[in-house]
């Protein structure tokens, strides 16, 4: 181990978030992987679960354990809702960073938290020293955090696709509306009747438009940037492909500003490694960030009228979920923003 | 061939419009398919190029031509865009009925389609004598009419999620959103690289943002109904599936009409033999039209805001394209409007 | 109902061959649907969990009983191994006709049959009742069957592939080859990580090549052809696309018959309505069958050598499950053949 | 540019294995890219045809000229068959290392080569020169090579997975099946109706079966390995998806092997970097070597029997094309064999 590597757990390796972080931290030469833990496959070989990581990780799945887990720097949470705010203030505790990519403290209200996850939450106290590790919006905070509530895949993209506009203060943020499209492995390595490819191969629909959990996300990331209460329509897609989202973002633009929105976004995301505005007249396509941290941003005023679009697109797994946690985690430790995500989008 | 039948031909026989009219006229019990053509085919048989139809159709292309249509009762246009407005004079000049699956016909303003379709339109006087056939709108007009324009795909469903809301005043007109998705079979039967697996496959992303020529006849469709001219944002998107069509609408209700929307679908579509309302808190997935003539709406109102969502979906080669001329035909003919259309989806 | 419609029940209707059951008979004209039997949706419309046959099939799901069955004229058991073996005495001894889409009667050697299903046969005196319900080979007998098994669907493919070559002693039966490629819809509507889109979807790969369960019903049926022991190499291989199957068979022909295969495959299947040879130098694509009752094939020997490859496709859920079941129900009830099976392929 | 770099150029740079080269060599380190080459694209961005690698790759698209190219420390041809045979020569003369990526120079026979490739060697006589770029069996040849036939994709995938049965002798040569299967970007980034994803979508078929390009390649191949003329029946077929090999490989064992080839493959491939020989029981599947430049290998014996049966899997773009190009080059240059290429699949 180099002097200047820490050593990292990963808590739930097993889920498509924790391989993809398994396969990123692999190669990012700074950090040890040292404990991968899951309950389920406990004593197995990780490239027994995934041959794509055989001659890369050699390690077996052990048991979550606080003993354990304390010997790393940082430890990430790539579990489902609710394992982490029961383990984080121990961790915490032992002066172990936790970057959590479940949705455990990523909601201020304790109280809002359980309406949409349907639990108690077990450490509301500690929801206030989580960042929200949105790099783009809370790069600073990031950097001096313990404790980050990674964004879910759905608000990186709508959040990043709105900020300009919204920091600008140039649409009606009273009827935002987020059209968002996911790829299948949104819904995790879980089995169910309706992630089956013959479910949702050759198909495409919308799903839980009547309230989805990344609403009260996204909603919370645009209110704090507006300084008022956004109202946002969120409805999220199916498509049928595995990875990348689309986000088609509406807006009514207030005042004359149609022919700016360009340089204002050019502007905004100048010094953003992972945010790149395509020219004018580009669409974004999710292959080309598949794989990558990338997210690839376009804007357009159809006909030249009042109503703005903006199309954000991400690979779900990397910037909106493992590759984020990653570059938090490179924040943290004063690492290169970058370092380990510099890889190329897999086209085709 | 029997007593009741009537002759049909089709021009432009080799694309996926053209051979999903031949599945389903082969099957329709009351038309015999007397002539296909194809330029590029000619004397090759039908089933060479589709076996999909081998032991169904027995026929080969032929070059297209005036004197060997005029045999027929009707004649169907599944050509490229400026095909059949050269032709369709000729055909009606000797009592054939003309459904142009093409847009030749499907916009009222010559200039207006001129300026879409980029070229002068060859005979602007028929245009005011077309039907736009969409029998949820036009019923009656189609079964008298000669000429039949079919919808696009998008109009199609577009328009039919928008109907009952546009025809009772309930929402604000000058703001409808219409964000779209379609399988790739739209693209057609045509050697482009975009449409290449590896191009469309496994991603998603929006196309046409700036204006799509689907924009001016939804626009002119849904300001007929609103008896003024709607403001429309209209984004296709390209899905990694080959068929199907999904549009997500949206709109501002006006006054406080939301519980009251599902029962207002549901009577508007009550004897409609293609479209059909889904109970409440289902969402439509194209798979479940699959094949069939059929359109499935639903209506949410989501967190009890101001926004209504309309989702709506077709298969865009039969409700958007080959079934929906022949449910035209049906009504032209004085055959049961669904005859030869009462197949059941594909699923899985 | 009709002076000669049968009434027909579905047992296990909410499997992906009970749905195909359901999509197929609808459509029928001389079956009534009258109970479709479900444990886990009992009570639930049919149309609420498969939106596909809304307007098409008006019953809900009742849980399995005996009583109610026995009101049937026939019976399809659509249900998972091990289920039609402990009711299909019960209704045979009320004069209900079965059809058995699962492998309960496929094999003749119970004991054979315990070896391959993992549990003990709860009727071996029924299996030499049974009719292998392949028409193509046992048309007669299945005329005058009361209990039919249906074959499998990679054994339907490979059969029909092989059955020329073997009944005219071409081939060395010792050394045949079955490489074989099935869309995930093979695997059932069960919930399973293995057939998620992600990660079924966008992979290849083979899978049981140590032994698959149809391995016993393939040799079974191609050793009662050839009159002694086949040996036979099977590997099933998993497409990533929902329907179909595809076969290539390897064999060493014995003799200088290599020109004559053509022919004698066409004449083989000649008054077949559902094997359909193709031309010399066609290759058959599981996309021109789906949906169809078809078996396409085409014969082909590389180079002029000692190996002739012989490609099937069928779609596993018609030909390989439903579509042959009802086959096998137009023969048993003196219907045409195929009556209700006259469905074009679905392309693209 | 460091001290230990080398300027490449790449000539076609517009196809599938261009691109991947671009995304390889751009993240390789001691390679600067200094020429890429395009008629159709000359003058363009790279990165403005590619989003994919903004921010990663800063050049034009240039005509492919001798002068500019000579300038490079080595030039791959990443061209459609014909184009490196009329180049090689010149780049060669100026001590410019070659690696062709296409057939030019892979068939030692001049006369076998334009039998398959339809048209006359340009260059003949530098074919003995070429060393055949497949490091499992060249690799002192490769160090020292000026110019490289880099492998086809289904060559590496069917050798890799014979090699070591034919190399000791274990199976009757005279006899080998190769059912080989492709994801559809081995097609090429070229528009044509067959790889629409309307037509190869959702579909599986097998193509050129009477006899395909690669097939004396592999003949050649095993041929010299074996020592004597092998016979090879080779059937290619189409996965619907886009990157991905998998060869199911068949031979008749001599002698009473079975039991020994695990671990035989096991020793011959133990000091392989990129050739994984997966544990007993396990099935390769491409989504693990996807975007990587492995190939995994299973062994299976089935049912005891006489048959062996090999699985072997690669990424046809990576170890089947760029990957192994740039494999060859790091063995040429004296770099670290795996460098740059030490990546992890993309899964899921």
């Amino acid at each position: 181990m180099g002097l200047d590597m820490i050593r990292a757990g990963i808590v739930g390796g097993t889920g498509y978030t924790g391989v993809e972080l398994l396969r990123i931290l692999a190669l990012h030469g700074q950090v040890e992987i040292s404990v991968v833990t899951s309950r389920s496959d406990d004593g197995k070989r990780v490239d027994a679960l995934y041959p794509s990581l055989r001659g890369s990780i050699d390690l077996c799945f052990t048991k979550p354990d606080v003993e354990s887990l304390a010997s790393c720097d940082v430890v990430f949470f790539a579990t489902p809702n609710g394992t982490a705010m029961l383990m984080a203030e121990q961790l915490l505790a032992r002066n172990v960073k936790v970057i959590d990519l479940s949705a455990d403290f990523r909601i201020n209200d304790a109280a809002e938290w359980s309406k949409w996850y349907g639990m108690e939450h077990a450490c509301p106290d500690l929801i206030t020293d989580a960042v929200y590790g949105l790099p783009e919006i809370n790069r600073k905070q990031i950097k001096g955090a313990n404790l980050i509530a990674c964004p879910g895949c759905y608000p990186t993209a709508v959040q990043l696709g709105f900020l300009p506009l919204i920091e600008h203060g140039l649409v009606d943020v009273e009827h935002l509306i987020a059209d968002v499209k996911s790829g299948v492995s949104g819904a995790g390595r879980k089995a169910a009747v309706p992630s089956l490819m013959s479910e949702s191969g050759e198909s495409f629909k919308a799903y839980a438009s009547a309230g989805h959990r990344h609403l009260p996300e996204i909603s919370q990331g645009l209110s704090l940037v507006a300084q008022k209460q956004v109202g946002l329509t969120f409805v999220p897609h199916l498509v049928p492909m595995i990875r990348g989202i689309q986000a088609t973002l509406y807006a009514q633009l207030q005042g004359d500003t149609a022919e700016q929105l360009q340089a204002l976004y050019e502007q905004r995301y100048a010094h953003e490694p992972f945010v790149d505005v395509l020219p004018v007249g580009e669409h974004p396509d999710t292959r080309n960030v598949r794989g990558s941290n990338n997210c690839q941003i376009a804007i357009v005023v159809p006909q030249g009228g009042e109503t703005v679009v903006v199309l954000s697109v991400i690979d779900n797994l990397v910037k909106g979920a493992a590759g984020q946690a990653v570059q938090n985690m490179n924040l943290m430790f004063g690492f290169n923003e970058g370092h380990g995500l510099q890889t190329i989008a897999l086209y085709p």
